[in-house]
């Protein structure tokens, strides 16, 4: 694996070697273990600001050893002022990786070919592969495997998110819903170039949630799309994860939020707050999910 | 000690602790003594700039082996966007330990719950702890103890400063003065929960100044004060320290500025220059009194 | 070695020093040597961003053991709302030494006086000695030598790059040709201050490609000077280096350029893209120059 650019890119056993890894990552946090990232720097360069993203990163960087550098868009501004091949080039000499959260898919493609070192997708309009990582190892965790389970994902189902899990059901074989209006159903492009893969599209968000493992959702009012939000918040409203729908779902099933959750929008507050400790063990793996990826990533750039 | 929220909390035991550990830090300094931060890193979340708190917190948490990771309110909106009980549960799973600087002592007081890790008051409305216990650091070097001095704030004494200098001297039971205009004397609600304490509020500058041991002042304009900038320069003037007051302290009186300094407005530039020493050797206590407090909450958070 | 704060202050000794100390931490950068910077904390104070400088210095002080701390116009704003002196004289007890890249090169000056640390200037309005360092490195890897060398600079002669480049050739005995239309020449003040100097002032842009072993370039429209743009752009136009002028130079002439880049203003595209392994050498080497730096100046400041 020489990035993560996408989970279209990975293999199953990709998938399958980092959410191992996590878990063992996880279990020796804090003990000193190796640090492949000795003498390291890992660039991270975000066009838009995310704490959960940013802190995962940092913490997992410095963990494994080495050094983040974090530039933000007023430090650096992917594509402006410099075209992207520039950057990359000499970003390329100085340091040894690089974290990317921007818009523009085809920015961390031209970044990666053009740097020549690791180049990971920490979220683009497109993919959100490092938060579905994260997914997988809670799912693991707390359900054992994915295997035979199904994943329900309610609400905009028309974006980087929705994407990124259709991506991972192909790649594992597990039974994906998106459970969400016409309009925020994915487009016919996106499912022409997924191709053949476990994944039922659905606007009826009960049907959805009937034998479900796992009830996900996401913010339905993400960064640069507020001025929508009133039209929003009206047609996804019947797609809240709530006590109702959960009563649906198979018993032990699990609900996951992957932050910030608006209350009593796409999740109530009353099952935010009893499940927290599920969601909330979904936001630290994020931490165990990325330092797997470092880790190989490091590996695999000596190995080439 | 669990966190660090404001003087009231600590005992007078607590406090010399910090400032006998300081002193052995600073002696130490560049030496290579223990990490009791390694593979830590700790978040500083500043919702306002400020090149002291951050510098000195920084340099204190990487000397003590651990990794600072800044957070600026352009990269995480404490309690907007995200309520502080959710950014304080992931942050919790991912950093070490929090320092904080804020406008409301509630925002660090909930995030030290619902976090479960050691969190710092870097400066609030409420409370500027740190700046105190460096403070108490400069006096011990300079005049051997606070036993028996006469400590005087000139200024605007209804503000954090003023409040954490009457905790610090009802804990210590050294003598402290507070010399201010009517309008800017600690309020009454503040005096009643303060108790009973060694703390003698006036309005008569030369009054206080007589028999002092340490003539203290702090900005008059502080950051979000621009606005009545002129009629509190106006009615703060008579508070000025500069050579006529000192003339009535005691010989050996130390004048101290918790920067930055607006030159003859609280101070008067000659006696500024003429005691920069003492004043920039205070400026320099925040280190060592700070990675006292990061040692005793790395510590205690261990043997939880 | 106290401070650099530019090309002028420096011997041809110091220079050639710093070039072979840039060549061998080269050779040996990511194997494990020596950490001059070990537990030493140092400053980066850059009132306009940049990502090159920002990242080569970052990069630089963490590969020699310490940690970089840096500090944008948000965080410090020099010599607005506190003097320099005074933050010189607080971050000159809490830091090891300081990298600063501003517009006045008084307030580098200050700084360094009243810090009392290594005090470096990443650029200012008067120098880039930097830069400069680095591409003495490139000369030395690509042509051997810079002994008898003719080194061209194209364009706005009237800039801190023009300055550095003539101090360089004053100090070092190489010469330096600077091609610029008349209102774009280095003005007489810095002509006499300069001194007996084996630097050529030239219109002519073909007469100084003649024989040239270096044909050196910088953007036309530096940050803050976007309102000119149109002007600057259509007078310098005659002194584009592309293929045409490169034909005059010597064989084996190198093309420079310290980025970013300006396709088809300053320097053709076509050219760019053909040279760019030599020019995207010439950015990696900040890193290499910069960290020869950073060890002289750690290890001239103990032995003070």
């Amino acid at each position: 694996m020489k990035h993560l650019l996408g989970i279209e890119d990975l293999t199953g056993d990709h998938i399958n070697d980092l959410v191992t890894l996590a878990v063992s990552l996880k279990s020796e946090r804090g003990k000193y273990g190796s640090r492949p990232l000795e003498n390291q720097t890992w660039g991270m360069i975000f066009s838009k600001s995310s704490t959960r993203t940013r802190v995962s990163f940092e913490v997992g960087v410095y963990e494994l050893g080495g050094r983040p550098l974090f530039l933000n868009s007023n430090d650096i501004q992917l594509g402006r002022g410099e075209p992207i091949k520039d950057t990359a080039r000499v970003l390329g000499r100085m340091v040894h990786g690089c974290i990317i959260r921007t818009y523009d898919q085809q920015d961390v493609v031209d970044f990666a070919n053009y740097s020549g070192i690791p180049t990971i997708n920490a979220l683009t309009d497109e993919e959100h592969p490092c938060q579905i990582l994260a997914d997988l190892l809670t799912i693991h965790e707390k359900l054992g495997t994915w295997e035979g389970k199904k994943v329900v994902f309610f609400g905009d189902g028309d974006c980087n998110m929705g994407r990124s899990w259709a991506w991972a059901a192909k790649r594992l074989g597990f039974d994906l819903t998106i459970a969400a209006p016409p309009e925020f159903q994915p487009q016919a492009e996106f499912m022409n170039r997924l191709g053949e893969a476990p994944v039922t599209i659905t606007d009826d968000a009960e049907a959805a949630a009937r034998d479900a493992d796992v009830l996900y959702t996401d913010t339905w009012i993400s960064m640069g799309k507020e001025a929508e939000a009133e039209q929003r918040l009206k047609t996804l409203a019947p797609y809240q994860i709530n006590h109702d729908l959960l009563k649906l779902a198979n018993s032990g099933a699990i609900v996951q939020h992957c932050l910030p959750a608006y209350r009593d929008k796409e999740l109530s507050e009353a099952l935010l707050e009893e499940r927290a400790s599920e969601i909330f063990d979904q936001a630290e793996n994020r931490l165990h999910a990325q330092k797997a990826v470092l880790v190989r990533l490091a590996e695999d750039h000596l190995n080439v």
